[in-house]
């Protein structure tokens, strides 16, 4: 399966939102989806409220204790320095050590994902348990890290089609090394792409894909094409977290109703382990296309919502402990039914008045008896009473109590017979 | 009691879709209500995606075993055959037999009802008890029935009123020898055109009857007559299995909100045992009159529904074990409200700015207790409350959390003391 | 306090809906606030169904025993009488006396309060454990009351702001010695004119507020007042039994979804012990000014609501036992915010593009760890979130779970930071 490929060659680089990781991660993305184009937002450009900052790069990163022998080392787990740290190469004893190293009691074997974007600071983070073993009193530290002006980039792949109108779809690439965070959507957007290409060859709508970092990326992404998304998307998703399968999560975009909302709706109509969240509770992209003045109404889409499984924002987000390949099927899936919502969004009209004679088209059993066990002669009729133009296939699918798959089979088999029309 | 001799001589009757007994069933309604015409459709008429069958006719049937005794007689029991069986004649053996016997056994002395309208089949009915005892290895059978060429026909009564916008009922006719589904429904029909004739005698609106064969009449009267239904029904109703006195039951129009479905809400406010069925729930004729494009919204109206009592489609479906006066009367009495309730659709409107003086008027107490106790005072005043030409007073009782009766009550008691006009 | 005081020095007075102690009672609050004018209304007068009736006033009233000894005092306990009874000075015994006595079980040490305004009427009022001590077989009873032609008077507070519209209240001066029902209110009326003298010396709205016996006073304010109140009137508050701190109480106006019922909600937000009535549950003036053609729409506030609390209506509503310093300082507060809420009634806009950089404005902090507990941070952008000039202050407060107190701070804050305008 490529997604587990692409989690697995996506997994073990220190991105960060901009750098030469990030620039790697666009670049092995473009290697398998040739028409990515990307975008460059200089060191110091104004987007907003915002100015890009310089980028930060890492070499190499270690703690040694008295003896010279390394007790932290960046290079097996890229989480152990706070991303963005300024370089530090010195002498500390342990109390100031204490102070400069983060971790997370809850999960005392993991050790937890820190940034500090837009203020100068410096440290380390290891497990609880790690940290307790720190005995020595001085300690080596090493951190080889430097900022520069460069670029923030952002991937971004745009299939046109007969019409202006337009289905978005966002992630993040600023997350390093954890699965679910943010490398399994990095992958479920691949295969999206590749999907939408081969699927939807001459299509009725526009499709666009960003590869974003979180927040600077899509205020400095907006900064250029708010206006254009705003005047042609019809749906837009941000995605994230879309690996495991323990939930699927929903927050609807900021005033909800939208198509997306409901698109997304339709696709999870029957999932037990479905979970709103409201909108306060956003807090990925999300946050930016749903702002007052920008307008766009983008609808957030997980499995486990970030900050809402234990091991978010830690080592112990991998693939497997975490992400597993039934969750990242099941996101493609519901990704997949949301799209297709949209492009057979197909208002059914009843062909005949009355009830067909359904037994003339073989779609009838004879005899009279109450049959109490579901049957789909009943649901074909069903499906006919909703067909009367008002109906989308995903309204009548909620009217009757069927699912979007099973009622666009109904869909296909009431035309094929010539019972509705669209 | 008059509803209990139409079910007396009625009950007895072998009713198909088409045929003498059902001819016969019309032909006593329009003795009892002289104005009924026949509309008849010949065998063969097509009606929107449907076609007139053949008249079926039944003798007699029976079964006898090796010795010459009848353990099956048509005579003796109404529902022995499967209805529309082709004729048979003939020696069978036993296992032969069993395959041509339709019993339930849920309910093991009780013989099922079934029908085969459209396809050619014979087949007999009995109680699974008696099933049991076949222990001959051979039977002598036959059903003496025979198709024709003949008239699918419908008795119609309307009552012309000044206006062209009518109330129209309909119930279905095709149903043998069980008394809540539907000998119940032809007496509370014949009764309900008895109430308005002398009630209405010159009524604003125009009534409509209908008695038809269940779905292949329907559609055959709407193929002739729904355009001036669609043009000017105000309210209708279908209703079957109005005889018990268990719940009272409603389906909305397949849209819901319509008169009908709010001058039965209204009729039933406060009724403890009303159970609301989903439009996907319906069963009758309804599913003709509410189908898109025909949009004609119906209402249904049952005691218990069709198929939700034990029962239901058998022979125990009986005056005494199902059927009862408070049953009967019960339905009479909510659908009499139901025409009231838009023959007097009043929105009163307060004369007086302010409270009235109640005690002038002699409908006040002077002392100031305070009253625990539910008092008529208050909902005087409760009513006019509402009284501002934007609520009828359905809607006022509804606020005012008392039924349409009592609210009624009150409404006159204020228009004669000239506390509200309308 | 001074709420306190003016409880104390009107607590002691036999006041009913028309005499001396009523004038008084206006007179005492005209030398608090000097700038209220008294209206007056005839006996005689009509107003819409009535007619205002004679004056009632009452020197003395008591039972003595056969011994000569004052067994009931009206001087003692001013509910000792049904108020408005007609003069008595005789010898009566024991079981016609009874007859004429007034108790309540229920509270067996409490004298209820009873009043006969429009029929000729006269009798005492004394506990269930008094009355069953007469044991006398005969009693001399005096009631030296007198009815003459005389006013009704009613006490108006106007204060003109720069625009007409404006903001009303209403309480009642008709009962006598009772502390929640009603000199809480008076108190509590007063001091609301003293907070909007000196809080709003120049203001946008227009203030009244009314001082007037219940019914037919606020029949008679009508009569004369309804147009202008109706053409001017913003919110409207009916507000009566402010005294305690067990429950808020609120009755919406009659359609619901008023100014006034909007303010009075958005004052409440996270009262725990907040209690809504539905309008049928309306006792008070709300009555009149709900009325329809009246149409002023006003909402009526409460703590406990009348008859729902065991003392009211006796002797036992009294300051401490009912009516607490808390109480009427959670009555002030929710005042002072629902005038607030519609003084500063603002439709705050975002005034940048995406997410602000709060660092930049001091209001974040840098690390990105997850933070689980509330904080403020969160809610100035959730706050921004919704500054889309659709919602106002208290409709943000709502959606972002915070009451308008917080939610107004937060307000205050992010327009000096420039980050939205109004």
């Amino acid at each position: 399966m490529k997604m587990l490929k692409i989690i697995n060659d996506l997994f073990y680089m220190p991105r960060s939102i901009m750098g030469e990781p990030s620039r790697q991660t666009l670049f092995y993305i473009k290697k398998l989806v040739n028409e990515i184009k990307i975008l460059k937002f200089r060191s110091g450009t104004k987007a907003f409220d915002w100015i890009v900052p310089e980028e930060w790069n890492i070499k190499d990163a270690y703690i040694k204790d008295i003896k010279g022998k390394k007790i932290l080392d960046f290079k097996k787990n890229l989480l152990s320095v706070v991303y963005h740290s300024m370089p530090i190469n010195k002498w500390i004893n342990r109390k100031d050590l204490l102070e400069k190293i983060h971790s997370d009691d809850s999960l005392p074997n993991a050790v937890p994902y820190v940034t500090s974007y837009y203020r100068k600071y410096w440290g380390f983070c290891m497990s609880a348990n790690q940290k307790k073993k720190l005995k020595s009193k001085k300690y080596f530290i090493k951190i080889d890290s430097s900022f520069k002006k460069g670029f923030l980039e952002i991937g971004e792949y745009f299939k046109r089609g007969s019409k202006n109108k337009e289905i978005f779809f966002s992630t993040y690439t600023c997350h390093p090394s954890m699965a679910n965070d943010n490398t399994a959507s990095l992958a479920l957007q691949i295969y999206l792409i590749k999907y939408v290409k081969e699927k939807y060859k001459k299509s009725r709508f526009s499709y666009r894909f960003i590869f974003i970092p979180e927040t600077i990326g899509s205020i400095c992404y907006l900064s250029k094409k708010y206006k254009v998304l705003k005047k042609n998307m019809l749906m837009g998703f941000a995605i994230s977290c879309v690996g495991d399968n323990k939930q699927y999560s929903i927050i609807q975009s900021r005033e909800g109703g939208k198509l997306s909302d409901k698109a997304l709706e339709a696709a999870l109509v029957n999932k037990k382990n479905l979970v709103r969240y409201s909108y306060l509770e956003r807090g990925s992209d999300e946050r930016q296309f749903n702002w007052p003045g920008i307008d766009i109404p983008m609808t957030s889409f997980f499995r486990t919502k970030y900050g809402e499984y234990p091991e978010y924002h830690t080592s112990e987000d991998t693939f497997g402990r975490v992400v597993t390949k039934k969750g990242l099927m099941g996101s493609f899936k519901i990704m997949k039914f949301s799209i297709e919502s949209i492009m057979k969004n197909y208002y059914p009209i009843a062909t005949v008045f009355c009830e067909p004679k359904m037994d003339k088209r073989g779609l009838y059993s004879y005899l009279s008896f109450t049959e109490k066990k579901f049957n789909y002669q009943r649901k074909y009729i069903d499906f006919m009473i909703y067909s009367d133009g008002k109906n989308n296939i995903d309204q009548i699918a909620k009217k009757i109590k069927l699912n979007y798959k099973i009622s666009f089979k109904i869909f296909k088999l009431l035309l094929n017979k010539k019972l509705i029309r669209v």
